[in-house]
């Protein structure tokens, strides 16, 4: 395996990096310090790493210094732009990155931006995965996240150790990209079923229907989801507080929109529903759970209630 | 009980009526005789009932026939029209409708039908249900389906015992026209669910992935659903053969339209899945199962292959 250019990571051998202590990445610092390996963090705000720090990590100031000090370096941030930032960036990644080192890029981005970090990554002698995760904040906390994975293979195996102390179904989907592809593929599904949902329970409260019989009726067959199962009872009880975020659905399904135009698939459903998320975005609900998108329909005619 | 006017139907001392024996009333009708009620049955074709006559059923040429000789009678035929037919047209079951008889319409059809059909039936001093049903072929069959009934509790009561020889969800929704809002309900979610799904595995194929680690990848998380468990891995083998046809599904979208435009409420994504579907059954592909949509997405732009 050596042979092939990628440095090893065994527990208490390798130094792994991690830029991103957010939500998803608070609690995958703590297995992967907890596994047995040195961790080195950075982040935007150094205060936002400081339970990570108490908790053992070595804090560095910039991505290149994590670069200069690691054979291995997750990446989990927001957008794509700070993807771009913290690779392309002054002080990035891959200005100061060593041959052999593997970086592994977990936040949801383009397909196109993962493989353009790929290409980067392999003229210096290292190697870039892209891996973004499903399953949310519970997820990364109980180590059950779904890790869809795209990259050369020699690097795949090389990481997928640390991968298994983050996540249960991890899953090389092919080359540069087909992990964030994977992602998005996951999307367009969420978020259909998302809005199929929401807008079956409008139409049922609309109709005089009581939910919870609704929910009886038709909870075990056909329209059956994990939506159904998990955010139909949280909107009955109206709580809407995030699973997961009005402004990130918005985000995903913006890439998956430009995804499948360069893919050259025609996606009508897809994109209605980015309209319909991102019209509750602006209607002043970012920061609200996809299933608040509920409140969007009312006899009215959509407007917010 | 006898006070409410509605006659008793305990199996042995009741004759059962039932108009439609197509695939879901055939095995209806074999439930009932197997519980112990005498049946009675009629339907526009005489030899398609052969095998329910054999099994012990009576034939009656008319539904007219069937209300002078039954105390409760359901019915299963196509469409809104061929409800509309068998309970107001000429000897149809309305004109001889005994006071206390028990009419129970089993068809996915429209709420407004639903509501004349218990306001004709109740001025003749009988009793009208609405009860569609989901779980297909196969629910019929093993006696598991969800049925969803609307209109008066005292008659619903009476032939509750007769729906769970037929099904294993029986819930009551409400006056008239309530079980038909809660079948609209659950076909909006479906039809969600079914495009999602079609659409996400076009994006996937169109990415170049392989579609079964596709699947191992999002099954479990927030993209599960009955469609992705059920219909995705007859489309990854080709077979689309129908569960639900392509034509049921076009009728039952634009009763759902129409039944949300009458109570008021805005369906974007509804509307989109209509029309997909609608597109699909004019390619020529009526008689395919709804999740034959996937054909309808390729890399030239919606071009069936």
């Amino acid at each position: 395996m050596e042979g092939s250019g990628v440095v090893s990571v065994e527990p208490g051998q390798a130094r792994i990096g991690l830029v991103g202590t957010g939500v998803m990445g608070r609690h995958m610092a703590g297995h992967i310090l907890s596994a047995g390996y040195a961790l080195h963090v950075h982040t935007r705000s150094r205060d936002k790493a400081v339970a990570v720090l108490e908790a053992g990590a070595v804090w560095a100031d910039t991505p290149e210094d994590l670069a200069q000090a690691c054979e291995v370096i997750l990446t989990i941030v927001g957008y794509p732009a700070d993807v771009e930032k913290v690779y392309f960036g002054e002080k990035g990644l891959l200005g100061a990155l060593r041959p052999g080192t593997v970086l592994v890029d977990m936040t949801t981005s383009s397909p196109e931006l993962a493989q353009r970090i790929a290409a980067s990554a392999g003229a210096r002698g290292g190697h870039a995965l892209d891996a973004p995760v499903s399953g949310g904040d519970r997820g990364a906390r109980e180590a059950t996240l779904s890790i869809m994975v795209g990259g050369a293979d020699a690097a795949f195996r090389r990481v997928k150790p640390i991968l298994e102390v983050l996540g249960k179904t991890i899953v090389h989907h092919g080359p540069s990209g087909a992990g964030q592809h994977c992602k998005m593929s996951n999307q367009i599904a969420v978020a259909a079923s998302t809005v199929g949902v929401c807008e079956a329970l409008a139409y049922a409260q609309s109709a005089g229907l009581d939910a919870q019989a609704l929910l009886r009726s038709i909870s075990t067959g056909a329209a059956g989801s994990w939506t159904l199962s998990n955010l139909a009872p949280r909107i009955l009880e109206g709580d809407f507080s995030p699973g997961f975020y009005v402004k990130h659905m918005v985000k995903d399904l913006r890439l998956a929109v430009d995804a499948a135009q360069a893919v050259g698939v025609t996606v009508p459903s897809l994109e209605v529903h980015l309209r319909l998320f991102e019209e509750l975005a602006s209607a002043g609900f970012p920061d609200a759970g996809t299933h608040a998108l509920f409140k969007s329909y009312d006899k009215s005619g959509g407007q917010l209630k």
